[in-house]
Parts: C-alpha cells; structure tokens; sequence
C-alpha cells in the first residue's frame, strides 16, 4: 500500500528561508499568517492529506465513479467521509477572505496545501480544487449578490464548483462553441447545449453544484469575442439561500479514462437551464481566465505533487528491495543482497526526482507569492511586478511541471520492476494518474504557444526582461562566493542559454511566426530549466547560511542534490536552444500527405 | 476505433536499399528469400495484423484474461481465433529449420513481422513470441529428442511456450533463486517452487504450453552458478507425441496490471512438477541467455510497434481534428478552423515520432541481420563480427526503443488533448501497453549495465571498436558529398560524442565503477541515438540513389525526415556526454537516510 507524507519541513523551510514570506507584512493578511500559524496549519493539513486523504487513494482508482440510470453519481467508498472532513477543516475557505467565510490566509499557504492535497490523492483533491477555481472567478466577476449567494456555501464545502467550457468539437479553440444562451427576460438566462470532460460535474459530495459555463447568448458575434459567462446552479438558489428546483442541467454520462478514476468527467447536458450572467455579457473569456490561470497553477501543483509521492514511495521500496551487490562491494554482507539503492543508476533515478521536486515546490511557492502581491499589495509598482511574473511564469508552472511531474512518475514506477506494473503497488495509478494533468487546463503544447506568443512578447518583453533582470542580478550579487561558485557557474550558463533563445527569436519569430511555434515546447522547457535552477541557487544560499548557523546534513544533502541538478539537469537548456535554432524550416516542410 | 497499417512499404525500402538483405545469398536459407517471396510474406503478414490482430486489441483490454476456479484462464473474445489464423498461416515457424516444420527464412523476416504483430496487438502477439523464444532455446541447448517432441508442435502452434525465471524475490539477481528441483532417478526432474510475472502462463489458445523454467538441483552451488534449465510441459508428453496426464503445475492467480490485459500474466505454481533438464546441469543461465537474447530483440521490436500504431492514429487525427488556425493564416478557410497538423507544435511532435521510427526500423532489422549472419553463415570471421554487434546492440535496441517507444506513444496521445485520456480513443492502451517493454526482459536499467559493464569491455571492446570504425568509415566515404553533407556533418559529431564517452569511461570507470553505473543509462541513450543517426545516414543514401533514379515526394519526405532527426533529435548526444563525464560522486554522495 503506498504511503504519502506531506512535504511539511521543506515547505516552511522554502518560504521562510528562500522566498521571504514573513517578511512580507505589507499585504493583507500576511501578518495574520505568522510563522507559527503557517506551521500550525500545514502540521494540520499535512495530518489530514496523510490519515484521511491518502488512505482513499487506491479505491478511487478501483471503483471510480458510477452513473445511476437516475444520472445522480456516486464517488467511491469513502470519498464522501473524507471530503467532508475536508470541508469541515475550513480548508475550502484557506485564502478566501473572512467577509464570505473564508480565512483570509494568503494563497501561497493555501497552494502548499494543495501539494499536500492532490499528491495524497488527485481524484479527491479534485472537487475541492475545482470549488476553489470557480470561487476565484466569483470573487473576482461575480455580482456583490452572486458573491453573497454562492461563496459562504462553497467556502463551507456544502456547495462545490465546476467550470463548463469543452464542447465535443472545441476545446483549445474556444470560439468555436455552439452552446446557447437565451434570455429570459427576468435578467436570467436559458442555456442549452452540451459540454464534455466536466470534471466533477455531478457527485454525491455536496448538496449543491455551482457550474460556471461559456456559451453564446443568442446573437452574439462569432468567435471568442461572443463569449459569455454564466452561473447556473444544479438546484436553483432562492433569495434566503434555501434550495430550490432542480435546475435543467445533468449528467449524459461518465467518461473512462486513464486515471483519476475517483472524479466524475462527465458530459453535461443544459437543457434550457436557467443561468445568470457574471460579469459582462461577452466578455466571458475574460471572466474565465481569471479561474483558468488559478487552475493552471493548481494544475502544475497536481504535477509535482504526483512526483512527490511516486519519489517516496520508490525510495522507500529501494531501501528494502534486495537485489545484486554495490559495484564497490556489498553493502549489506548479511543479508541474501544489498538493497538497490546502492546502485548508481537507482540513485541517479531518485537523485533526478528529488532536485526536480524540491526546485519545482519553491518555483510553485513563490509563483503563488505573486498572486497574493498582485491581490494584496497597495504599492501599484509591486502589484505591476506581480502580474507580469504570474502571467509570464503560469504557463512554465503548469507545463513543465506537469511534463516533468508525469516522466518523474514513470521513472519511479521503473525502479519497482516488474512490480511498478502491477496495480496492486499503487506506482500505476501515480503514472496514469498524473497523465492527466499534462492536458487539461490547456494541453501543454498550448501552454507552450501561450508563453512564446502571448506572453513573452508582451509590453515589449518587459516580464521576461524583469526575470532575466532578477537572476542576472542575483549572479551579480553572489559571483564572488566561492561557495556559491558550483551554482552561479552553471546557473550563468543556462541564463545565457536563455538570453540567446530570446534574442534568437526577436530576430526570428516576428517574421515568421512558425519559428516560434516549431520552438514553443522547447522554448518553455528551458526557460523552466533555468527558473529551476534560480530556486536551486536561492535554496542553496540559504541552506549555506542554516549550515553557518548550525551543521548538519540536511543542509548538506540540500547542496549536494542542488549540485546534481547543476551538473546533470540544468545543462539540458543547451540543447533546448539549438533546437529553437533549428527554426520551423524542415519541421513544416512536408505536405500533409507524407506524414 | 484505432487503425493499424503494416509499414511493409518501408521495410521493403529498408531490407533491398539500405541494408544489402538480397546481397547476402551465401547465408544458408536466404537464396530461397528472394525480393518477390519477401515481399508477398510481409504483405500476408501485414494483412493478418491489420485485419485479424489488430480488431481484437481493444477488447482484449477491457476484457483482460480471467482465471477460472479450476485454475484454467480464459483469453478475451476473438483470440483465440486470431491465434488460431496466426499459427495456420505458419506465422510461428517463419524463421524456424524446415526439418521441424518451419519455412527456414531468414531471421529478419521474422524480425519485421513481430513488428507488425506487436504493432496490432501487443498482448496477442506476445503468446506467439514467446513460443518463438522458448523454440530458440530448444533449438540451441535441447536435446534432439526434445527437439523432436517438441519443436513441431510449436511451429503448428498446437503447443505454446514460455520462459519462467522471476520469483517473487528475485527479478534481476536470479542468483537469489529458490525452485527446487530433486532428480526422479529416470533422469526427470521433479519441480517445486513459485514463479511470478510468467506471461502466457496459463490459456486456451493451444492445447500444451511448453514451460522452460529456471531452478536449482538439490545440492547445486548458491548463485547463478548452480541454477539450471529444464522443460516442464504442462500435460505430460508421449513418446508418440500425443498428450499424457496433467503436469504438476498450475496458475494460482493473475496479476492487475497497467496493460497488456490480453496476455495472461500468471503466477505459475510448481509443486513437483516433472520437467527435463535442457542443456546441461548448473549451465542454465547459459541456455537461458539464449532465448533471452532473442526476448530482449524482440521487446525492442514491441517498443517500434507500439509508437508506430501510436504515430499512426496521431497523424489521422491530425489531419481531421479541426481547432485553431495556422499561424501563417487559414489553410481551410472554407472550414470552421483548420486541422491540427498544420499547428508548428503538432508537427514537431510528428516528425520526431515519425524520424525516430523509420530509424530505429531499420537499427531493428540490420541487429537482426547479424543474428542470421551469426548463424547461417560459413565465414567464421563473419559470425564472429555478427556476434559481437548482436551482443553489443541487443541491449540498445531493447532499452531505447522501449523508452523511446513509449515516450513516443505519450507524446502521439498528447495530441488528442482530452480524447487522448479517454479509454474509447484507444491512445491509453497503446501507452499502458508500452510501457511493459521497458520492465520486462531486464528493465532498462539492467540493459544499460549490460551494455556498459559487459558488452563494452568485453574482448578489449572489439565490438564498440567494430562499430566506430564501421561509422568512421562511412563517413569517410560520403565525407565529399554535398548532398550527404546534412547527414554526415550531425553524425560526425554524434560519433564523437560517442568515442569521448568511451575515452571518458576507459579512463574513468576501470577504476572507479560507479561511474560507469551513474552514466550507464545516459550512455545507452547516447549510443542509440548514434546508432540511429548512421541508419538516417544509410537511409539518406538510399534515398538519394532513387530520387536521383526517379524523384518522387516519397524519397524527398526521407530526406526532410531525416535532416529533422540531424537537427533536432541527433544533438542529445551532447547532453548525454556532460551527464556520464558529470561521473559518480554527486550521484552517490547523500547518505541512504538523506533520501
């Protein structure tokens, strides 16, 4: 049976040491969140992802989700338990602010929680997550009525959320969607059409379900510019909060999928369901981003937290499987064979997980950071700053985290062997679990044209100058170290491998935009090599000044694996640009038959 | 539904132009082979696969095998039916002595079918393979009375075969095993012990399954020094061949697995069970290689399978999956958007599935080339040449196109974006059942110590020499030819790639191992690719030759592909080369409780 423990050390060591946390007392609520509350709190939710969560993971996978002939859902065996207590812990309100129900604690406590959350077991984390997705959209387009209607019972876990937008034949491409909205002429609407891959669309969780939905209201201009936003209830909600009528909205059927069998991807089927607007009338995509970019973000978390617990559980089976002898000579002489993490390959394996996991958790940490300068932050510079960060970093967090999340997964499932096949190890449902997020919420491929195309040169290029700026500045500051020398060194190496992509293509992509397109995927990846290896330096440093301060080898063990990543990841951005600088020409130059 | 087409076109292409097959008549059987009977063997093939192997692989994934009361397991609907065209069109002895009932063609032959079976159905085409194993090891250790009762029911495929090694605490380090076998007197052996992980174990396809099972003689030394073979049918088998009483062994159960649900992976139960030892006594591991050997060529071959019918439904979808327009402007403007094919992103993907398979067809066919020049031919000098590539590719062939065909089939699920996780899409399965390839046979890992430890070193390192020289020289031959010039520049640099990680590890890894093991896998891959780039080159070649016969888009799209793998795929061998000359010690320098 696999085992899961919430990463609780590394994480208050990463905010308070490398990113600063507590010494951001200008934002709202951030003095609330005082280095004992924070620690008290993830001791607590580790507590509940480890007991409650965890232990629910693998029947999630084996029963799944069943459709009644009546189209209610039911999740599996104990689900429901364990998301209430969920719910009961006030987890669901973690960063929403105190006026709704919520705690008002910062988003970067409540995004370690959600590492905790979806490493334990994805499928669950899931409803949450989504709740906490359309919450964010509430908050932030939803009428001073809709806010006071919706989110003290979502925030409570009574209600859960959803977000409508794949049609069957649209999903990246979202103006192509034929779901329709007509009004009622009450200022509410009547919405019709079919939605598909709803994630906890209908379930048994909760006694109501919140779907934000897209669709076009009747007469609206062709394409993403005719994109409307809606909330519609699965029971209509009367004024004093009560339950009314069920809404004309169900679900057609569960898909079979891969993984994340405990969660509910349904089709769901408007039936002239009654919506409302939230925000403006054709500005949905708008409204939409605002839960799709919190979702991505949470989406890049899954990743990591998939790496996370497949990593401890192939230490744990490397530490106790016998098989052959170090090539230095055996390791454990009274026993049948020496465990195989004495070979090297074994280490390799695990080494590569680990630097991953730690450098992506702290990439992930201060990426929340922003968001909570951006939304809490009085200083306009500070927030510009912020928003410029998130939009640039959002794609690198969900797609390389999620890429990477996924191949860390299938590589700790290789050390069990034969045994990593078997379900009954549990390393499966990590791989195929974990799968999932490399496509939804924008497959990677779009995260991909979204930082080169969109984000990259946007306002001139300023983020992407902002963060080259930043870790130029931090190798400014450090080059002198000696003891740095093993990180700034490389570090510099990949910050020019950086630079060059850049620079090759402002001189290459604006002309012909395939040269960016046929770069795109490359183009993330090595700039999320090289965020890595800035969280590396900046763990490093501060890891050096713990082992100052008091010796021991968990801050050695920090430096050594900084170092292999270093020497053994980091230089992977060399090769990333000379395949940018290959450019689109042989990539596009076969007609569509020869493939 | 998935589609599978047999690349039989290719492979033509590959055994007449690039690989000399036709020259090679002084190799016993292959006059026989002439381009006409070649070709009409592989169309045949390529029919059964595509309209008998592949319609049945879907429900044999949702229905798996099921394993009744009495022990007996029941394949999915429709196998047993394909099996039975499979063993009637006389599939199972292609490459098998006529004197057993075999058609005595070439190796290769067979070498380019098994792709084409694994390609349409990997768990069906897995009983027949490992029935073409278990004969090999008959054909080489077995006695001629063996090979009399045995062989020609397997070639009728009356009888299948299967190879049991792993126990449940020993995978890799089958010095560790414990099956028992105590001599009866009449110079049988009676068999007691548990085998795990045994494919085709148990099943309804054929009415004897034929077991070669691994064990230690009473008294045998500890290690792998005292394990022998043996043949243990499952009925008892009469002198006239006809079937005696059931054997003492059985199928206590079936595994869950990840994939690959149509093959029967049994735990086999041996409680002194009647078996016959096949070779000779504590020489086992010996005989095992044998159809070790031939299992490892063939799992590579899977690997090739699975991402060409991954590649092939990619680039179907592709070219009618309807999102987005190109970047250049509207390709299908009469067209609510454009197909996904004409998306840089999409492309890139394609293109790197598609390079790496027509190269890693052809590393395939030219490895299973020298295991026909090994044994049919009369040039001793030439089989010694033979046995030295076959012994230092077969762990490439196994390990990289294994990791690379199921990285591969994710990549080609990727590009169905929410469909791809959808089990109905069919991408799921050929990903899930990829991913087996990796594991079995010796996991990757062990193929990289193999080729590293073993099969580098071995005679001075004759054969790595062998294999430098032959690359060498072809460049030097082509060195002066513009037209080769994409080709041979990037090979160029991969061969020294090559020879400085050789150089590194002589100096290096002689006296310090682990820093063979840190870079062994990271070797195997620099290698491979390699290997692949000098097949793009003999490829090219190829193709110039008949352009400049008859231009044809055909030879043209050859060419665009490979400059695609110059470009893009070859330059890994750099990275690689940084990772093995990084060495051992950061790799192996956390304390075991560091992890």
């Amino acid at each position: 049976m696999p085992q899961y423990r919430a990463p609780v050390d590394d994480t208050l060591f990463l905010l308070t040491d490398v990113l600063g946390f507590h010494a951001r007392d200008n934002l709202a609520g951030f003095a609330d969140a005082s280095p004992d509350v924070v620690e008290a709190v993830l001791r607590e939710g580790a507590k509940l992802a480890e007991e409650v969560l965890a232990p629910v993971n693998r029947v999630g996978d084996l029963e799944g989700c069943r459709r009644e002939p009546d189209g209610s859902v039911r999740t599996p065996t104990g689900f429901k338990s364990a998301y209430d207590a969920y719910a009961k812990g006030g987890w669901m309100g973690l960063a929403v602010p105190e006026e709704f129900g919520g705690q008002g604690l910062p988003h970067t406590v409540n995004t370690a929680m959600q590492e905790f959350a979806s490493g334990a077991n994805l499928a669950l984390g899931m409803y949450p997550g989504l709740t906490q997705g359309a919450m964010a959209a509430l908050l932030v387009h939803g009428s001073d009525e809709q806010k006071a209607l919706y989110l003290p019972k979502m925030v409570e876990g009574a209600w859960t959320g959803t977000m409508n937008l794949t049609e069957p034949h649209c999903g990246t491409d979202l103006g192509l969607l034929k779901t329709k909205a007509v009004p009622n002429g009450d200022g509410s609407y009547s919405l019709t059409g079919t939605k598909i891959f709803i994630s906890a669309g209908e379930h048994d969780l909760a006694e109501n379900i919140v779907h934000l939905v897209i669709a076009r209201i009747e007469g609206a201009p062709a394409g993403t510019k005719g994109i409307s936003l809606f909330v519609v209830p699965k029971f209509l909600v009367n004024p004093d909060g009560s339950l009314g009528a069920r809404n004309g909205v169900s679900c057609g059927s569960l898909e079979h999928k891969m993984g994340i069998h405990g969660n509910a991807t349904c089709v769901m089927n408007y039936d002239g369901a009654t919506g409302w607007l939230v925000g403006q009338e054709n500005r949905g995509l708008n409204a939409m981003f605002v839960m799709m970019n919190e979702a991505r973000l949470a989406v890049g978390v899954q990743g990591l937290g998939q790496s996370e617990v497949a990593y401890q559980n192939a230490v744990a089976y490397a530490k106790e499987r016998l098989q052959g002898r170090a090539l230095t000579g055996a390791k454990a002489p009274d026993k049948a064979a020496d465990p195989i993490i004495v070979h090297p390959d074994v280490r390799r394996t695990l080494m590569q997980i680990g630097a991953f996991n730690e450098a992506a958790r702290a990439l992930m940490l201060w990426t929340a950071l922003q968001a909570d300068i951006l939304h809490r932050s009085e200083d306009a510079k500070e927030r510009q700053t912020a928003d410029d960060h998130l939009g640039l970093l959002t794609p690198v967090v969900k797609g390389v985290l999620t890429d990477r999340g996924f191949a860390n997964a299938v590589e700790a499932q290789q050390l069990f062997g034969g045994h990593g096949y078997i379900e009954e190890w549990g390393m499966s449902q990590f791989v195929r679990d974990a799968r999932i997020a490399m496509i939804y919420e924008g497959a990677n491929g779009i995260q991909a044209m979204d930082l080169i195309g969109r984000k990259l040169p946007k306002d001139g290029g300023r983020a992407m100058m902002a963060f080259l700026g930043e870790v130029q500045t931090f190798l400014k500051d450090h080059g002198e170290d000696p003891a740095m020398a093993p990180f700034t060194q490389p570090l510099q190496a990949g910050l020019n491998d950086l630079q060059g992509a850049v620079m090759w293509l402002m001189q290459n992509a604006f002309s012909k935009p395939d040269n960016a397109g046929a770069g795109a995927s490359d183009f993330m990846h090595l700039f999320g090599l090289v965020a890595l290896g800035y969280m590396w330096a900046r763990i490093a440093k501060a890891a050096l000044a713990r082992n100052a301060e008091t010796a021991s080898p968990r801050w050695e063990a920090k430096l050594t694996t900084g170092r292999f990543f270093m020497e053994r990841m980091l230089p992977e951005t060399a090769l990333r640009l000379v395949r940018i600088k290959a450019g689109a020409d042989t990539t596009m130059a076969l007609a569509d038959e020869a493939f």
